[in-house]
């Protein structure tokens, strides 16, 4: 059996999703199948409005639909704080936590010099822009911790350093919930190397 | 951080799709914002046309853009059989096989009088029709391996018996390239009574 053509199309189109391979897409394309022509219109209507009405913010690159977005543009933030992450969607989990009050800047991705991504094709020179000329009292860098994050974090230090800004990075250690022996080498030993005193400090004079 | 609302409203539509959650919905939905204008719209199109495209045949319910569809227009296959399995996309991988050039029928569902579902939500009148008004000769039974699939053939097996059509299912036992520590024990049970003579008969007499 040949698969229809528009059928086929609308697989290729589902597989260029990341993580979807050809049967994932097919299961994607038949389930197109048991929508309504106004159900599938809706989803197509969605689609294209998402690229018609969100764009980058031109203050911290996250995603908005108004320029400068929310959170650039909340007084209630304490401006002084930058949390640096890679992609607009780090922000999320960060917010959602509501650990974090101050604003972001997304770089856009990771120094990765493979793939020929140095900090030009990365919202670095804006980020030194915003360092410099307002005033920010910490940097806290939050790239993802891998090669590339922890390479992108390096240069951040050494390229932002002595501009009378603290820069820190979040704590590294063994995750809540997590089980020990699922724990990987790298972060137990810096869990190890990171460990703190347990307890008040009373006790142990 | 709101998630802006054309982006809340494509991660609600893509959570529609099976198997899709909040998370992988989120990571579909952000994976657009790499897209051009210009491949979203190819996407959407994509999608819609389908729908306006693609109907079921009116001979065997599988999907098509043609009516009756090339399986059944095909004049090289053998009309005396027919394979009848639940949903279109069962179509495939026989096809893909090689293994079957008959007909096929696809019921549109299996029995659930759990969720409301008896012959008459599903093909079956139309089934019968074909096994009385066509010469067929051979019904081979090919619904899923469930216990919705087996109630499903054990009706069409007790509803068609006594038309003069050989009823057949297809076989039981472990897969091919399966690890037998993997195989549960249904399928071990049915591998074990269906046990076959392994080598040349006479070799047993």
């Amino acid at each position: 059996m040949q698969i229809p053509e528009s059928l086929e199309r609308l697989i290729e189109e589902f597989s260029k999703f990341p993580g979807v391979g050809r049967k994932t897409s097919q299961r994607l394309a038949f389930n197109m199948l048991h929508y309504t022509l106004q159900e599938a219109e809706r989803l197509a209507e969605a689609i294209v409005e998402v690229k018609q009405r969100i764009r980058p913010c031109t203050v911290c690159f996250s995603f908005t639909e108004s320029d400068p977005c929310p959170i650039c543009q909340d007084p209630t933030r304490n401006r002084a704080i930058i949390c640096v992450v890679e992609q607009p969607n780090n922000i999320f989990p960060i917010e959602k936590s509501g650990v974090f009050r101050g604003l972001y800047h997304v770089l856009m991705g990771a120094i990765s010099p493979l793939d020929g991504i140095g900090p030009d094709q990365l919202k670095f020179s804006e980020l030194r822009r915003r360092v410099e000329n307002e005033e920010v009292t910490e940097l806290i860098l939050a790239t993802h911790p891998t090669v590339k994050g922890e390479a992108t974090s390096l240069f951040l230090q050494q390229a932002l350093a002595g501009k009378g800004t603290k820069i820190t990075r979040l704590a590294r250690g063994i995750p809540a919930g997590g089980d020990l022996e699922y724990v990987d080498d790298v972060t137990l030993i810096e869990a190890f190397s990171g460990r703190q005193l347990f307890g008040k400090l009373e006790q142990y004079e």
